[in-house]
C-alpha cells in the first residue's frame, strides 16, 4: 500500500492506494469519526462492494442509502435522499459519511456531508478510475442544475481516501477510458515526463495491468494534490485542472446529462483547448496532434457532438462557474505539460476551434 | 446611525442601526461585492419594500425572487428557486445576495449564497424584530427538513447587516412579540441588567416606541456579537444561545413548520428550561416566575401545546443538532443572567418540567 498526503494544514489527509484494500479494516475503520457510519452508494456499485465495506465498518452499526445510478441524478432533489436516511436512522453530528462509488457519489456524498448540521465528516472510497484520480481528491463536492454542472457545492476535505485497485476489476471499459482523459490530463497540464510515460504505456493501462495502473493513479493523485495544497480554494493555479472542463461541462449539459460521460466531455473538451492553442499560435501543430492520437488511443471521443453548434456552446459555457464579471476565462497549453490560464480570447477564434473540432459540423 | 462589529478576523463584518437606512444608498451599496446583485424577499416583504432596496442598488442591475412567505417554505425544493433565478439570469460567482426579510428569508438566501458557485457574498436587511436582534447576525444558514429544523445549512457569515427600525412599523403584533422571545433570551444567559431594563420596558416596546426599540435592538446584537466572536463554529458557549430552542424546535415541528412562529416556540422552550432548572434545583423559584412574567407580559405563550405530549417532545428532540452520541445537550439557567450547557439531565426530570409545563395535559 502507498500513501500519499493532502497537505492542508489542521484539513491534511492521507489517500491510501494499493490492492485489496476493501479486504482488510484498516485503514479505512480509523478514520472514522464519531459512532456511527452511513455508506452512500448506487445501485451498481452496491451488489459488487457494499456487504464488503459495511463488514469492514461494523463496530459503527453501519446504514446505507443505494442512490440511482448516473449523471442525472446528481440533483438536489436526490441529495434529499440522504438526508432521509440520515435523519430518519436519528444519525446526529458524530456521523462519519462512506462514499462508495464513482464521481456522482462521491461529489454528493462529500456535499451532503458538507452540509448536514452545518458539516459533519466523510470518507471516499472512489471505484471508478476517474474518481480515483480525481474527483475524490480536493473537496471539491455539489450537486448539478439543470442549467449548469456542479453549479451548487461547497469545499469539504474527507479525512481519507481510500482506493482499492482491485475494484477496477469490474468497471466497464467505457468508463476505464473516461478516467484515462483525467489521467492524461496531469500530462497535459504539468507533466510532460507523465504524458510521455503515458504515450508508452496507455495499451497496458487498457489491458487492466495491475501495477500499470497502480502507477498512473500514484502519479495522478501526487499532482492532483500538489496543485490542492497550493491552492485549495481555487483562487489561482487550482483552475489549471479545469483543462478541457469548460467546453466538456457546456458538452455534458447540452447533451443532457447522463448521455456523455464526464470524461468523455472533458476528452473532447481538452481537444478543443489543443486547437485554439494552437490557432492562437501557443501550441505546435505536433503537440496538438499528440494530445488527440493519445486520447484516441485511449478510446475517448476527439469531437464535440454535431448537434451541438458552436452558438450554443458558447451560451452553455457562459454559465460555467469559470466565467467572471461575463468574461470566459479558459485553460490553454503553452506545450505539452505546460497550461496557462486566459480571459482574452476573441470569441471568434473559440467559434472558429470549436467548428473545427465538429461543433456545428 | 449606530454601528457594531462582528469581530472574525479576515470575515468581520459591520452591522449598521438605524432608522431611514433604506432611503439611502450608503452603507448598503458599499458592501456589495462584484457587479450584479439578486435580492431575495418573500410575497409580503416585497410590496413593502421591494422597490426601495432595488432603487438603492440601481448601478448593479439588481434581479428580485420572492419567495412564498411562511416557515413551511424553507426547504430544499424551494431553495431552488433561488438557483433557477441566478442561473436563469447568468449570475456568475462575482454577485452579492441580498436577503430582505425575517428570519426564514435570511436563512435562505444566506444558504444559498454558501453553495451557489462553492459560496459568493452577501448581505443581510432583516425586517422583522426577530432577525434584527438574531438570526441575521452570526452567519448560521439552513434550511429544514420534514423530520428536523435547520437541518441542513453552513456557516456563511454576511458583508454586512442592515438594521433599518422603521421597518418594524409594518411588522404584525404577533411577530413582534416572537422578536421579543429572542430579545428576552440575552437577558436571561448572559445580561442580567438587560433583563431588569426589559421587565421596566417590555410596554414600551409593544407600543414600538422607536428609541426603546432602538437600545433594545442594539443591546442584543452587543450580546449576540460578543458570542459570536468568541465562538463562530459553535465548539461551545455560542450553544447557549439555543436556550429554549431545542424544545422549541421540537414544538415547530411537531405543530408544522409554519403553525407556530419560531420566536413563540422558543418563548414555550425557555419556560420548559426555566422550569427544568428550578426542579434540579439551580434556579430560585422568584427567577423562574420571572421568566414566564416577562414572556407573558410580551405576549408570548408560555405552555407546550396540549397535542405534543412529553414522549412526543422527547422523540422530536432526539433529532437535534444539539444531540451528541444519543446524548441530549440542554441550556438551562443557574439565574437570571446565567447559562449553562447540561448533558446529564436524566430524562424523568425533563419529561416532569414538560408535564408541568403542559405537555400531555
Amino acid at each position: 500500500m502507498k500513501t500519499l498526503v493532502v497537505e492542508l494544514g489542521a484539513r491534511s489527509y492521507p489517500i491510501y492506494i494499493g490492492a485489496g484494500l476493501l479486504e482488510q479494516d484498516e485503514p479505512l475503520a480509523g478514520h472514522v469519526a464519531g459512532r456511527r457510519v452511513l455508506v452512500v452508494t448506487n445501485e451498481t456499485v452496491a451488489p459488487l462492494y457494499l456487504d464488503k465495506v459495511t463488514a469492514r465498518l461494523e463496530r459503527f452499526a453501519p446504514v446505507a442509502v443505494v442512490l440511482p445510478d448516473g449523471e442525472q441524478y446528481k440533483t438536489l432533489a436526490d441529495l434529499n435522499r440522504i438526508f432521509d436516511a440520515l435523519l430518519g436512522q436519528r444519525l446526529d453530528r458524530r456521523t462519519t459519511l462512506v462514499a462508495l462509488g464513482g464521481g456522482v457519489v462521491g461529489d454528493m456524498t462529500g456535499f451532503a456531508a458538507a452540509i448536514y448540521q452545518r458539516g459533519v465528516s466523510f470518507i471516499q472510497i472512489p471505484t471508478t478510475l476517474l474518481a480515483q484520480v480525481d474527483s475524490s481528491v480536493g473537496g471539491k463536492t455539489g450537486v448539478n442544475h439543470p442549467l449548469g454542472k456542479n453549479m451548487i457545492g461547497a469545499f469539504h476535505q474527507p479525512r481519507c481516501v481510500v482506493i482499492d485497485i482491485d475494484t477496477l476489476n469490474t468497471l466497464p471499459d467505457k468508463e476505464l477510458s473516461a478516467g484515462l482523459a483525467e489521467v492524461i490530463k496531469y500530462g497535459l497540464i504539468r507533466d510532460t515526463e507523465f504524458f510521455g510515460w503515458l504515450e508508452s504505456n496507455v495499451d497496458r493501462l487498457l489491458a487492466r495491468d495491475p501495477e500499470t495502473l497502480g502507477f498512473a493513479i500514484e502519479r495522478s493523485c501526487r499532482n492532483k494534490a500538489a496543485v490542492v495544497a497550493a491552492d485549495e480554494m481555487e483562487r489561482g493555479q487550482r483552475a489549471l485542472l479545469n483543462l478541457g472542463h469548460t467546453f466538456g461541462h457546456a458538452i455534458e449539459t447540452g447533451m443532457g446529462y447522463g448521455s456523455w460521460l464526464h470524461g468523455e466531455a472533458v476528452a473532447a473538451g481538452m481537444v478543443v483547448a489543443a486547437e485554439l492553442s494552437r490557432r492562437l499560435g501557443w501550441l505546435g501543430a505536433k503537440d496538438a496532434a499528440r494530445v488527440g492520437a493519445l486520447l484516441r488511443r485511449a478510446h475517448l471521443p476527439t469531437q464535440v457532438p454535431a448537434g451541438l453548434g458552436a452558438d450554443r456552446m458558447l451560451e452553455l459555457m457562459s454559465v460555467d462557474k469559470k466565467v467572471e464579471d461575463g468574461q470566459l476565462r479558459l485553460i490553454l497549453l503553452k506545450g505539452i505539460g505546460d497550461a496557462v490560464i486566459r480571459s482574452d480570447v476573441p470569441r471568434a477564434a473559440i467559434v472558429e476551434a470549436l467548428d473545427f473540432c465538429g461543433a456545428g459540423g
